[in-house]
């Protein structure tokens, strides 16, 4: 792990019982712990790490970041948001049925951060690390006047051929998705306290689906055998939908009335029936949608048994379109529900 | 490659001729290009990227950030910006003797960059994959209130059953240094209008250098089978040598009047000979700094002949020290030279 020295001295820490660590000292204290495991992690102490690839499998890498003020609330404990930018490097890798070997992470701490966040963000790491199966190899800190910046690298494995991508999906394919839609949007709303007419404890349990995402590595993992697209929705479904759909240039259904919600994601809708627009496009799900031939319907149902994950048919993918195959969302009585304008799946 | 909805949108950017391209209209004009050579990476159209790595190698993996105003000193165009960014981490593939692979870029752009500064950050990156022979495999983009931050991460292999460490060096190696020291650190001055003793050229060679480091693949892959230890030189060559001596447990000297200086960087001491120290723990150099038994030395008088690179002798590791090992510079008549304080090789 390196720590290229800054150009920049950041101003000194504020008082603190212990004289500050240092970035190597950090290194050494919180973040080498958490590369025991990896032999080529070599403690850290390197300028590189080494990885043996499992023989005759793919590599699947992802590389994404969590900026401080952008990508979070503003509330939440270090050891949350080492979780939470774990995770959603995980859930990329569920969605390609890949189990996770490693990960890289580059981290820009805002200027003045104490020893005691950094202490607090490894804990985070090493918590998901043990529930995961994945090792920290590498990483790089530095300072930076700007929000805390965290890019996490992740490296996972598959010994399938190939693996299931948005641009896969082939006409009659039925649309499923893993666990339930809109508690991600729902809880970003009840973490900045809003949802006033729902109890503390639904509000409690949306903000935490917010905050800490459950990659689907178990069903991913056996998913990728039967299907022929996936991704996680990270940006929303409508939109995550809309990239399958254009790079499969196929239109999608998705039936309203068939939408898994939690209980209580069901509360807020009937409480605010204004919010179906974010069920349909707030993201941070980190739930699994794929899509696959009718014929595969029972070994999904079995996945979903033996994983322990619901899965729910949401609908189907349509015609083949050349051009700008369309996303629509319709209820049981047939009325259009497709949320429409900037809130929509427009990516612009 | 993703681009995650930011939770805030940036504001607006400035008129520009042609309608903003927005995140994932940038991927597909300026970065799928970049990623045509490599299979896995799917045109960056997936959330993943795949890589089938080269059978029986070893795999080597480095990310490393760079932060506007605090790694850069401002006036860099974003061509120079990516180049500087991919070199530092081919820099540290080169000090493991590993051929690049490809590459992931996590871009956080600071808020209002324009598209066109996007499209000149990716012609840089251009650039150097035809130079080096790496390939993009993937990446994230998103948006920050705070400086430009490029987190790359990078993959290379060996075919080597082990890769030479920090911590390797024996007691009698003799210290090789690739190319001229100081360099970066001089270029640094001059890139912010120091060094007005020095002709025009002179400054602009040193600029040139810390702006554009030399990743040195060649000469590090032969090296890697011949030396015990080996880093490149990115913190300052005395602070670097102090991480192999401190991990290998010896004490190292220097042998001041061996430093390899560029003609400018020699002309930089003349008129200022308080720079010396700039020449010893200035970072930026990015050459190669190795360890190798004296029986080694032909060998790799032969590596810097057929890979035409200047590799020289620049001083040799002492004895054991279970104990806080020291560096010492010290020139021909005995003088130390060795560089104090926090300007010294104290990482803390």
């Amino acid at each position: 792990m390196a720590s290229r020295r800054p150009r920049k001295r950041p101003p000194a820490a504020a008082a603190s019982p212990h004289p500050p660590l240092g970035e190597f000292g950090r290194i050494a204290r919180f973040f080498a712990p958490l590369a025991k495991g990896a032999a080529g992690a070599a403690n850290l102490e390197d300028d590189c790490a080494v990885l043996k690839p499992p023989p005759g499998q793919l590599l699947v890498l992802k590389t994404d970041t969590i900026v401080d003020t952008i990508h979070l609330v503003g509330d939440e404990p270090p050891d949350l948001i080492a979780r939470k930018a774990l995770r959603v490097n995980l859930s990329d890798l569920a969605s390609k049925g890949a189990r996770p070997l490693g990960y890289l992470v580059a981290l820009s701490l805002t200027t003045g951060t104490q020893d005691h966040w950094v202490e607090l963000f490894a804990k985070g790491l090493a918590e998901d690390q043990k529930e995961f199966g994945v090792t920290l190899l590498g990483g790089d800190t530095t300072h930076t006047p700007g929000p805390t910046t965290i890019s996490i690298t992740i490296l996972g494995a598959t010994s399938a051929r190939s693996i299931p991508r948005r641009g896969d999906a082939e006409p009659g394919d039925e649309i499923w998705l893993t666990g339930t839609i809109g508690d991600g949007a729902l809880g970003l709303l009840a973490a900045r306290d809003g949802l006033a007419d729902l109890s503390p404890a639904q509000r409690a349990f949306l903000a935490d689906r917010y905050h800490l995402p459950q990659p689907r590595l178990q069903a991913g993992q056996a998913l990728a055998a039967v299907v022929n697209a996936a991704m996680d929705v990270s940006d929303g479904l409508v939109g995550d939908l809309a990239h399958i759909a254009k790079h499969s240039r196929l239109d999608a259904w998705i039936d309203w009335d068939e939408l898994p919600l939690s209980p209580a994601g069901r509360l807020a809708l009937q409480a605010y029936p204004g919010l179906a627009g974010e069920v349909l496009t707030g993201g941070d799900d980190y739930e699994l949608l794929v899509t696959a031939p009718p014929s595969a319907a029972r070994r999904i149902q079995k996945i979903a048994h033996d994983t322990d994950t619901p899965i729910t048919r949401i609908g189907r993918m349509g015609a083949r379109r050349a051009r700008a195959p369309k996303v629509r969302v319709v209820d049981g009585e047939g009325a259009d529900r497709t949320p429409r304008g900037p809130g929509g799946y427009r990516h612009a």
